[in-house]
């Protein structure tokens, strides 16, 4: 008698997204006349399309893949030595941030790897999460039986809420009580905001302090443009000794059609078992990815390694200027239109509060119903995000400009 | 104090191919003079370029991420829709098989996908696997706490292995005593085997009447001659009630450097909490992909679907007489050579009896010390492969025929 998973009974549905779709549906159904005018701003996926050193790069690699001579079969489960070796040199000892080629592994996206993290860490771990934050790091603890139910607010028991308030920036305090697992995520999505070189080093004192470990999830790091912000959590000493560092060419290349991102883990991290032996993650990692991955496709390893080039350089900046430009559109439109807004400085997306006191629901069906722009409901991504809405500055120029336009229409 | 999952401390290290990479370096260095003879019939990765109709969907997509109105950012998690209707009707109810297009889950392999299944089931479960058998099957059950630890012969407790032998044509039969979870094969890596629908038949009764789960992999469904051989389990009574099945591209399209894969659960597949209700695993898989997987790269489904056009499907059928020609022509070799031969007629591996009861290591080392071929030990599939090797037919014609020839000339 086959038994199931009964962690996974636990998962509150994934409501946010379904439901917005089903509101928007809803809404173009009841109102054709305006339907046309919809401008969605609430999913945080690309629009622009791939680089041009990108498009050459997958041509010239599918000809390799169609010729005997040059033709590649299974490659090594933790990405081509010329990925991983491009990687640790620019992204990081060029920054003068020590991290060696073999701590690098290519994956298929973040997503996946702040799952599979979890393989490698034991059951018994207090988990702290972010409040509010991207659902995959509450979910995924879930499914691994890391939490208890959830209650009617949608928090799961046994984990460790972080409150993220405009007191703290949105990015949280260490907490008083020992935790053993941390979820950072800066800059974060949902709010935008990016963690100070002091507020990342007060997290690393406290992690070496407790022996913890943070994972630090720094899919967003091209969008930082305050030369003081850390672009890497190993930037700060002692982090080699505590932080798995995940990262992405979904939002810097417009990788998220193609898939390809990587995870850091330093040799020198290690975590204890329950007799209380400390024996590093890196290994356990490599094994995990060696025997549960086949590696990513040759060819869009070769489109991650262009964007190290030159022109893959200048084509990400010109893309990143183009979403940033997109953000400050947006920013300026909700400040003049009277909304209180935090970032969209160092990152892709506008944190507004709402006004008069009104849910994130409210204010998603009024902007859905006045101005036909889809936003995402602040509530969506834990209950600190109620009374916010997240827009995306992933968009033409032209609908970030109507957008903003929009917003000064609204009558609350 | 954060702590590690202590399962992957049970794993016996990987030791097969380092230890044949390391062998054949070591004889290599050795023995300058006849390095360059070496022909490799070891892993089982394919040997010919991506086939022209691949070639060319692939230029096409890379072509349309390219140009912003045809660009494609994230996908569903499943797959695109027109991916999964082609693979459901084309490999399954063409075939009069009964498989809904929302049965099928595009991923970016089968390892990843026999390894993530377990996410969804629980930890109570009796696992039985045969002997020998792919490793993944194995070591991502000791990953996931399913297993005591390994013994001497690299056993580990708690697994029920199912012993393969010539008597039983190297497929299982049901155990007596009732287990959960069972992983079956066909046609078998490394034994070639390919289970008939009697034998597949007394499975799904097996696993109806034990209320268990059949993992059926069936990587190498297109390396079947013989009709009688079913390619999916799908087409025995009673198995949409009872079984998951794996298929893959990567060894009829040649996909091992591309990643693509597929895994159908059928909607009226059940399994069962602790307090004894059923459930459909269905909504647990579809959760789990959406949750801890974002998807196969837009182009590389493109390329998968172009494998079901007309042109798509002679070039498949081209590279799979060349991989079974090259299986013949060794069958025929080792033949010739005296040797005792299984398979290879409905699969790209022959599995071959060691000649005066030397171990699979021995045979190893004299193959490789005196015609410069390397296979791969059958011991390093588990106990049961002690006193066979596995020969992969994955070559071009003229390495297999040399490798046919070489065969004879062996002194043992």
């Amino acid at each position: 008698m086959a038994y199931l998973n009964e962690n996974y009974l636990k998962l509150k549905a994934g409501y946010l997204f379904p439901e917005i779709g089903r509101r928007v549906r809803v809404f173009c159904e009841a109102n054709p006349d305006v339907a046309a005018r919809l401008i969605r701003c609430g999913i945080g996926d690309v629009t622009e399309p791939l680089p041009a050193a990108v498009v050459a790069a997958l041509h010239r690699a599918v000809d390799e893949m169609g010729s005997r001579p040059t033709f590649k079969g299974y490659g090594p489960e933790q990405g081509y030595e010329w990925l991983r070796t491009i990687v640790a040199q620019e992204d990081f000892r060029r920054r003068g941030v020590e991290v060696a080629d073999d701590e690098i592994f290519i994956s298929d996206g973040s997503k996946c790897d702040c799952g599979s993290i979890l393989d490698i860490l034991g059951a018994k771990n207090k988990i702290a999460i972010s409040d509010p934050v991207y659902p995959v790091y509450v979910d995924t603890n879930v499914m691994a039986g890391h939490t208890g139910a959830a209650n009617e607010a949608g928090a799961y028991a046994k984990l460790v809420y972080l409150p993220c308030r405009p007191a703290n920036g949105f990015i949280p305090e260490p907490p008083k009580r020992p935790v053993d697992v941390i979820y950072l995520c800066s800059p974060n999505n949902p709010t935008g905001a990016a963690a100070t070189r002091e507020q990342l080093t007060a997290w690393v004192n406290y992690a070496l302090a407790n022996r913890a470990i943070i994972l630090f999830d720094a899919a967003y790091e091209a969008y930082i443009t305050d030369p003081a912000i850390p672009h890497s959590i190993y930037e700060i000493p002692g982090a080699r000794e505590c932080a798995i560092e995940f990262r992405s060419f979904s939002k810097n290349g417009g990788f998220t059609g193609l898939r390809c991102a990587f995870t850091v883990v330093p040799k020198t991290l290690q975590a204890r078992t329950v007799a209380g032996e400390y024996k590093p993650l890196h290994s356990l990692w490599a094994r995990r990815m060696t025997t549960k991955f086949n590696g990513v496709s040759y060819i869009i390893q070769r489109a991650a390694e262009v964007l190290y080039s030159p022109e893959g350089r200048e084509q990400v900046k010109a893309l990143i200027e183009h979403y940033l430009g997109n953000a400050k559109v947006l920013r300026t439109g909700a400040k003049k239109a009277g909304l209180k807004v935090f970032d969209g400085v160092n990152a892709p997306y506008i944190w507004v509060r709402t006004p008069k006191g009104i849910t994130s629901w409210q204010a998603f069906d009024q902007i859905l119903g006045q101005a036909q722009v889809v936003i995402t409901p602040g509530s969506g991504f834990g209950s600190k995000g109620e009374g916010y809405i997240r827009i995306s500055a992933f968009n033409s120029r032209a609908n970030a400009e109507e957008v903003a336009r929009r917003l000064q229409e609204l009558k609350w």
